[in-house]
């Protein structure tokens, strides 16, 4: 038997496990040109939540009835695709089942003796790229700037921070624990952290954090977190925006102060910034990542869960922080 | 005698004559090194609002009890320096006085021949310069593509929008009245136009004056007309942000919707715009626009007030949108 995860109805704020449906099928057999793939682990990520509306966004929102989809790292078990061989391991966008066939498109074959398999979904994948072409195409990020990063022992953030330093600048990172800035000052390398959640006044901790302002900011959450960022920000700043996990359960347009006399008076520049956008550019970001890895010049972090029907409640623990890294589900 | 234009007070709000004091002192006379200058065209900008708070920008607050200063044609009457002769027409940033002294620093000696004196305060001054780096160095506006303006029929929108159409754009102005919408097709060549005073949804008038989405918007004002832009703007879009004069006179922190999400789906980028940031620019910048304007490619209009006692309330219209283009006094 097989088993799949569908999308029941869409979310109004917060998602729960009754939006999520298990459907048992039978398991499908691959037909000529395809390979019948089985899951091994499954990335689950604060954007899919966007997915899950019913409007326009970069990518289409996921259909009622039908199973969500994110990147999986699957084992090729059965192969009628001369690309493929059974025993060949995987990665790319796929659906939530345990067995599922393809025609191999858009799937990447790799490799187990460079890196752990969970790291393709993690630093090597759509994560470490995030992190990586965010500063390089809209940071901009120069020797001795200052950097800040909001989720930043999140999936993403903790990557951006690393690369900071490794770009010698100082960074900062504001996350939701004291064990979490702790694990961004001892693991990451991080000059200094802020635990948003006992902090009374975010702009005034940004301002005695980075002392000669900010320079490049990486946005995972949006919200106030961001203005208290942009009040912090210093002339011809940036600020990447990479994610508003802070904002996509709200059910109303969210309000806030108006930011274009700041990015005036300023020279600031704010960029939406999909990691899509910029497929030509994997590549060289996957190399530069890998060399990194392998020299141990970075560090990365994983919550795994183990088990196929964890999947939504992994999906729904990313939006009370409960991830340390990148979350994923282990499915066998 | 002399006269000069003093800053008595800031302004809460909109600004009015009574911010402003008229104080006589005596003539000056040109030192050694010095020259003698008399104010002949002066011009009012809505970004002086912004000098008049005492709060830090990209250039620094008006001082009280200090002349306001602004860039201003002048005569040069006596000259002890050599750079300059008695009779030169210089343009610069110049004290609101009818007479004053300068080393000659930062000044510009103008052609007569080659355009009326008016003209370097506008189309050939900062205005024209703004509108032209603005699309160039932020907007990155490519052919065919869709060009808003708002303050279409100010001094740098009517400008904007005539560049984007000898770059074979479409483009649509937002302007406050019919007569100028009338002026902007009619005059500057726009495809549409849009009264936001006449119009009861926003985003409505602008998807329809625009059916394929905006990709460069050149914001001028700010505020909901910039909501209402965003809402139809196409992946890509770039927000230049020039300007914001409907929030110029507020008292407290405007709010309105918040914008990261919206920036993250289209890959949408905001960025403030200084054309002071781009001082290494301006020479190209003068000889496009004068190559246009001797080439008959480009219409400029001014609204000349006469008299030095007029300044302040020409500064005040502004803010009525009173002026149809660049806004000058003339001052003898």
């Amino acid at each position: 038997m097989n088993n799949s995860i569908i999308l029941k109805n869409r979310p109004e704020g917060k998602p729960s496990m009754d939006n999520f449906h298990f459907k048992e099928t039978e398991k499908p057999a691959a037909e000529e040109g395809e390979i019948l793939l089985k899951a091994i682990y499954v990335s689950v990520d604060p954007y899919l939540r966007g997915r899950m509306r019913d409007e326009k966004s970069y990518i289409p929102p996921f259909k009622l009835d039908e199973p969500i989809s994110s990147m999986i790292v699957a084992e090729v078990v059965e192969s009628n695709n001369d690309n493929f061989k059974q025993g060949d391991f995987v990665s790319g966008m796929l659906e939530w089942k345990i067995f599922q066939t393809s025609n191999g498109e858009g799937l990447n074959i790799i490799d187990k003796e460079l890196a752990p398999l969970s790291a393709y979904i993690g630093i090597l994948g759509l994560t470490g790229i995030t992190a990586y072409l965010g500063l390089e195409k809209i940071g901009k990020l120069k020797k001795g700037e200052t950097l800040l990063v909001s989720g930043a022992a999140g999936a993403v953030g903790s990557v951006v921070g690393q690369i900071g330093k490794l770009k010698s600048c100082k960074v900062v990172g504001i996350a939701g624990s004291d064990e979490k800035i702790r694990t961004l000052q001892q693991k990451f390398n991080f000059d200094a952290g802020i635990n948003y959640k006992d902090t009374e006044d975010m702009e005034t901790s940004i301002a005695k954090a980075c002392p000669d302002g900010v320079n490049v900011y990486f946005d995972n959450v949006g919200g106030e977190i961001l203005d208290a960022a942009i009040a912090n920000m210093n002339k011809y700043g940036r600020v990447i925006n990479c994610g508003a996990i802070s904002l996509y359960n709200a059910k109303e347009q969210p309000a806030g102060p108006r930011l274009e006399t700041t990015l005036i008076k300023k020279s600031l520049s704010m960029q939406g910034f999909t990691v899509r956008d910029y497929f030509e550019d994997f590549p060289a970001a996957i190399k530069q990542l890998g060399e990194w890895l392998k020299n141990d010049k970075i560090e990365y972090e994983e919550t795994i869960v183990e088990g196929f029907n964890q999947i939504p409640q992994a999906f729904i623990d990313l939006f009370e922080g409960k991830n340390k890294g990148k979350m994923i589900v282990k499915v066998a």
